[in-house]
C-alpha cells in the first residue's frame, strides 16, 4: 500500500560533492497562505544548485537542506489567497525563492504561487524545467540591463552553459549578431546549431583577435559573461567604444582585474547582474515572462535538454554537471 | 619697439618634470577655418597637463609639444565661417581639443570656434580659466552617466582637486547628499566650505564605515572617483544596492580589483567616464553649457582658485599641482 502521507526528497546534511545527497522519506506538508504544492513531474539542475551544495552560493544552506529551483508538474494544493492557480494546473516553477526553504528537488514541492508560472503546451514537463532560470536571466541581461539592439553584436562567454544558450537563442530573436565562446572546439557544432553566427574556441584562439575579425576591428556592444577573473580585462580589449559587460557570475577563482584604461577610452559600462534583479520586479518579470511565451510558441526560443536521468539518480545527475 | 609678429608660447621638447616646460618667442599664426584667436588674459592648470608632459596622458605628444586646456581671454581674429564670435568677444575654453595641436599656454592661443564659450560677466579671467574642465566633467558624470536624483547619496573622492570641488557644488546644486573623501585633515574645513555635507579623510578613518554610518548602513548612490587602484574594491564594499561608481582617471598605480561579488550582491554599474564624451556631443554640450551658466550666475557654482602665478613662472605652477 503507497504512504500518501510521506514522499521522497532530496536533502543533504553536510557541504561536499554529489554524494552529500541524500533521498530522504518526509512527510507530506500542506501549503501555507500564498503557497503552492505541486506533484512534481520533472525537475531541472542548475549550477546554482551545485553551488549551494558546496556552501559557495549568495545562500547558504541550513544543515540538512533541501534544495533545487525549477520543477515541472501538477498543482495539487493551494495554500490560503492563492487564486490564479487551481488544482490540476501544469505549472513549473520560476527560481524566485530561497532555495533552503523551498528548494523543489522531491516528489512533491511547495513554492510561493508567485514563482509557479503555466508553460506552453507544447512543451513537455521536462522541457517546462529548462525554462525559467536560463531564459529569465538571458531576459534581464540582455533586454533589461543591455537594452540589446537589433544588429548590434552580442557576445556570450561559457556559451554552452544552458543560460549561454538561452543568451545566443534570446541574440538572435532580438536581431542581434551573436559571438560566442567555448574552450574547446568540442561544443563549437552544438552552439552553431543553437543560432551563433560565430563561435571562438579559446584554447586555440585568441578571443580580442577573432573579435576584432568578426567586428572589422570594431569589437562587441554588449558582453555576457559568468566567469569574471582575467576575462574581464580580455572583454575590456575586445568591446567596441560605448560597449557594456554584464557580469553575471564568478565562474573564475582569480580576483578579477577591472580594465581601467580600456573603460577611460572607451567608456566602458560593466554592470554585475543576478536573476533575483528581475524576479522580485512583478512588472519586469510579466513582461519578461511574455516575452518568452512568445519566443517558446514561435519556437525562437526552443529549450535544450542535455540529459534527462530518472530521480534515483540525482547524484548521478549531479556529477554529470 | 613691441613686435607684434611674435609672442611668448610655453612648450617641451622632451617628457619629463616641470623643468621640461620652456617659454619660446614663436610667431603669431593666424586662425584657419573655424578656428580662433585669443588674446589670453589667463590660463588654468590641469592635472591632464601634467599627465601630458609626463607621456601618460591619453594623447601623446608630438615632441616638441604645446600644451594646455583651458585659457581665457579676448578674440583678436577669427577664422572663416566663424559666425558665432566677433572680435573682442570674451571668451573661456572648453577642453574640446587636441593639446599637443591647439595648446592654449601662450600669450595667444587658436582653438576650434566649437570649444571656445562666452563666459558670466560676474566673474575675472581668471574664474573664467576655472569653469569647463571641472564643472563640464563634474556635469557629464554626475548628470548624464550617474542620473544623480535629489536626495541621492554621492561619494566624492579625491575631493579637493578641482573636478572634485566641482562634483561637490554640483551634487548640491542637484539636491543630493554629498560625502567627500580626502586623505589627510588638511582639507576637511576647506571641502565643509564647498558645500560637502560630510567629509571623510581616509588615513584617519575607514571609508566603507563611515559611508555606512553617515547612509544608516545603507551606503552611496553615486560615487565619482578618479583614484582606481584599490580604491575600486572599497567602493565596491561602499555602495547601496544599486549603485553606480563611475571612474574618470587612473590616479592609483596599482591595478584596479573589480569587486565581482559585491556588484553581484548589489547590482552595481561601473562605468569608465572621461570628459571628451560630452565635449563631443553638441547638444550634450550645449546642455551642459546652460546648466553651468545657471549655477555660476546664482553662485551655486563657484570656482575656486587655489593660486595664481605670473606666466613667467609656469614650471612652478606646474610644480605646486
Amino acid at each position: 500500500m503507497k504512504d500518501n502521507s510521506h514522499n521522497r526528497i532530496v536533502r543533504f546534511h553536510r557541504l561536499g560533492d554529489a554524494s552529500v545527497l541524500e533521498i530522504e522519506q518526509l512527510p507530506v506538508t500542506e501549503p501555507e497562505e500564498g503557497e503552492l504544492r505541486i506533484r512534481v513531474q520533472a525537475i531541472g539542475l542548475n549550477r546554482a544548485e551545485i553551488m549551494f551544495r558546496t556552501g559557495t552560493y549568495l545562500e547558504q544552506p541550513e544543515l540538512p537542506s533541501r534544495l533545487g529551483y525549477e520543477a515541472a508538474g501538477i498543482v495539487e494544493a493551494l495554500g490560503a489567497g492563492v487564486t490564479e492557480f487551481a488544482i490540476g494546473d501544469r505549472v513549473s516553477t520560476i527560481p524566485a525563492f530561497s532555495q533552503g526553504k523551498y528548494g523543489v528537488y522531491g516528489e512533491t514541492a511547495i513554492v510561493p504561487a508567485s514563482a509557479g508560472a503555466h508553460y506552453p503546451e507544447n512543451l513537455s514537463a521536462t522541457e517546462g524545467t529548462a525554462i525559467w532560470m536560463q531564459y529569465l536571466t538571458a531576459y534581464g541581461g540582455l533586454v533589461n540591463v543591455g537594452h540589446l539592439q537589433q544588429g548590434a553584436v552580442l557576445l556570450v562567454t561559457a556559451a554552452s552553459s544552458s543560460v549561454g544558450v538561452a543568451a545566443i537563442q534570446m541574440g538572435k530573436m532580438l536581431g542581434a549578431v551573436v559571438i560566442a565562446t567555448t574552450r574547446s572546439a568540442k561544443k563549437r557544432d552544438f552552439l552553431l546549431s543553437t543560432g551563433a553566427d560565430h563561435v571562438i574556441t579559446t584554447e586555440e584562439e585568441g578571443l580580442v583577435a577573432s573579435v576584432m575579425k568578426q567586428t572589422s576591428g570594431r569589437g562587441f556592444d554588449l558582453a555576457f559573461d559568468p566567469i569574471g577573473g582575467t576575462m574581464l580585462a580580455t572583454l575590456g580589449e575586445a568591446a567596441a567604444a560605448g560597449a557594456t559587460i554584464i557580469e553575471y557570475g564568478a565562474l573564475a577563482t582569480e580576483p578579477a582585474t577591472y580594465p581601467l584604461f580600456a573603460a577611460l577610452a572607451k567608456s566602458l559600462t560593466i554592470r554585475g547582474y543576478v536573476l533575483f534583479e528581475i524576479t522580485t520586479n512583478p512588472q519586469i518579470l510579466a513582461e519578461a515572462k511574455e516575452f518568452i511565451y512568445t519566443g517558446l510558441k514561435s519556437k525562437k526560443l526552443t529549450p535544450v535538454i542535455d540529459r534527462v536521468f530518472p530521480f534515483d539518480e540525482i547524484a548521478s545527475a549531479h556529477r554529470h554537471m
